[in-house]
């Protein structure tokens, strides 16, 4: 990426902020070096290629611009970025000199902008031969923002920070999990897997697929994600996410997946939604952010308490099997629903002491299952 | 406030909410006594008296009710609010036992709320007789945002955390400063004083006056502002404000406004608001957060620099009187710009050592005057 030419372009006010908004989710709060405080800059043919990155994670972006003398720079990320959004709009010329420092006019607004020095910014390891998976945009941000929250949190569990993307010729899965619960969404659709293979499984980061999801577009036009076993680069339009990816042995989750349920309930979705968010409260006040789910003939009781008070409320429900009595750590119950649309929550049961399973009244695309807290004798 | 009976009543959770969210506003968030974490309610007649404080500032409101049985009670005020917040909607019961615990119930939700000994609550001072002025509730609303921004932060110098209040027979006016600037908001109309005064002056706390302009409403109606020299009282709609005043002398601002200006500039507002928004994104990175203004011929130049760079902006300017170069702390000027509405910002200035004034165009209701920093020789 080197070059130490001046550089001059004008672009579209609202192009470069679009293109800035996208590649600065790579910066770091906190970077391992002064380089990676900035934005890459390329300018060339008919455009200019941003790019950030922490090291890890790179975020590469291209915006169309009349370039009048190519070259490469790199500006502080977050103060170009402010600029950015407060300029008057309309074009914006932007030149760099060979002291890397930069111009930015527009109309008559006029800034300068210490820059770094372009050939000290890393070269972005990128797979360019590996296995070739291409899910829509729309789908895969879908399926990240239903699996993510349930990542791991905790550094001393390393592997489960982040999610394992599991492909298969005929569908793929992405599995999130943290030991108190898991959530599984699959894709069904063809995959061309390289030669002899059955499955090929990878371990993206956590903070990859939460940047990943909020850049991916709302369109149902592909990302194609390209993995060995230590990076993983996915395209989508004129942006390129480069990572690499988390080393080690996943969990077996199948192993953890009951085979079959002594009871099923059936609940208005929205219904237990709003109850939950009620309970919630009070279990926020109580030691252990408890709640508890009494079904039982046509009800569905569910309650919290904690010194100040309690909360009590009942819903219909439609029970087939056992009654049962189970308690849930709340955060783990309002996680999911918040990322259900269906209109009927479906549990599944075996004991209050054995995993309870949350999935679509029909169909397999979805899975979340937790533990319960044992309360109950 | 005393009773031990236990309360009943049934009211609409909008109301209800809207009550708590108005008097909630006076809890604090650290509490001198556990009690005055609590809404004390007061069940009488056909409404229902929610009142809440900090020990210095009060605020009640009344709220239509069915009540069963007349009686108190106080009720936790902030988990109170949060789960009326989140019940159902429509009819909202409440019933207090003799044991204080409260009993809410909102279609299939019921809840139990430990409640506190409604005699603990301390009775609230209320200014009975004394200066009475009557304002219209927008009018006063917009009168508190125009200066109280400008009020001290700093402990030290407690009378001016608050805003002085002088009433004469012609004009009522609010004064806010804090050492850096001034601003002046007045509202000329006939305000009857008792007997024999010329003026009145009282300093009313900053924090009441923030939350004051929160629950007056948008409407013409009259607020009624009762004062004696320690206390305030406040009525408007259903809504009562009572408070301590802040005692001391005053600074006697008059001694600080100039009487004439060697120099006017008019510019047009929004323009400068969006340069100044620009130039204080450098004069943050610097290290006195300064903006330079510089007044020449038909042209104003706004410019701030620090280690990473520099921002020039040029916009039209009227000029009457010497040409001036002057620097300010961006905050101050920011601060102001945001609570004018005019099309033209008029700045008016003797020399750049000297306060600066900034004032509509026409008129004298608004002033806001600010000390300019030194960086010129």
């Amino acid at each position: 990426m080197g070059g130490l030419r001046a550089m001059q372009f004008t672009t579209n006010v609202q192009l470069l902020l679009d293109g800035l908004n996208t590649v600065t989710r790579a910066l770091s709060a906190r970077p391992t070096k002064q380089i990676l405080e900035g934005v890459h800059l390329s300018a060339a043919g008919e455009h200019v290629k941003l790019t950030c990155s922490d090291g890890n994670l790179s975020i590469e972006m291209s915006i169309l611009a009349d370039v009048k003398e190519e070259g490469t720079a790199v500006l502080p990320g977050r103060l170009f970025t402010e600029l950015s959004r407060k300029l008057p709009g309309g074009e914006v010329t932007i030149r760099v000199g060979e002291n890397h420092a930069a111009s930015i006019r527009c109309l008559s607004s006029k800034s300068n902008l210490a820059g770094m020095n372009p050939t000290d910014y890393p070269e972005m390891a990128r797979v360019a031969e590996g296995t070739t998976v291409r899910i829509p945009q729309n789908k895969l941000k879908e399926m990240i923002s239903r699996v993510v929250f349930a990542i791991a949190t905790e550094d001393n569990r390393q592997i489960l920070t982040g999610c394992l993307l599991e492909v298969e010729p005929t569908e793929a899965r992405l599995v999130a999990l943290d030991g108190f619960r898991l959530a599984i969404q699959k894709a069904v659709m063809p995959f061309e897997l390289p030669g002899g293979k059955e499955n090929v499984r990878v371990v993206i980061p956590g903070r990859v697929l939460n940047e990943m999801s909020k850049v991916l577009g709302d369109t149902d036009e592909y990302c194609t994600l390209v993995f060995d076993q230590s990076r993983m680069t996915a395209s989508f339009g004129t942006t390129t996410l480069s990572t690499v990816l988390l080393t080690g042995e996943y969990i077996d989750y199948r192993k953890i997946l009951p085979a079959s349920f002594r009871t099923t309930a059936l609940a208005d979705r929205v219904g237990v939604q709003n109850a939950i968010d009620r309970a919630s409260l009070m279990a926020r006040e109580g030691k252990n952010n408890l709640i508890r789910m009494s079904f039982s003939g046509d009800t569905l009781a569910i309650s919290s308490n904690a010194e100040l008070g309690d909360v009590l409320e009942e819903l219909e429900t439609e029970l087939t099997g056992d009654p049962i009595e189970i308690a849930f750590n709340a955060k783990y119950i309002t996680d999911v629903i918040r990322n259900i649309t269906d209109e009927k929550l479906c549990m599944r049961f075996n004991s209050n002491v054995s995993p309870c399973v949350i999935a679509p009244q029909e169909g397999e695309d979805y899975l979340y299952l937790i533990l319960p807290v044992r309360v109950f004798t």
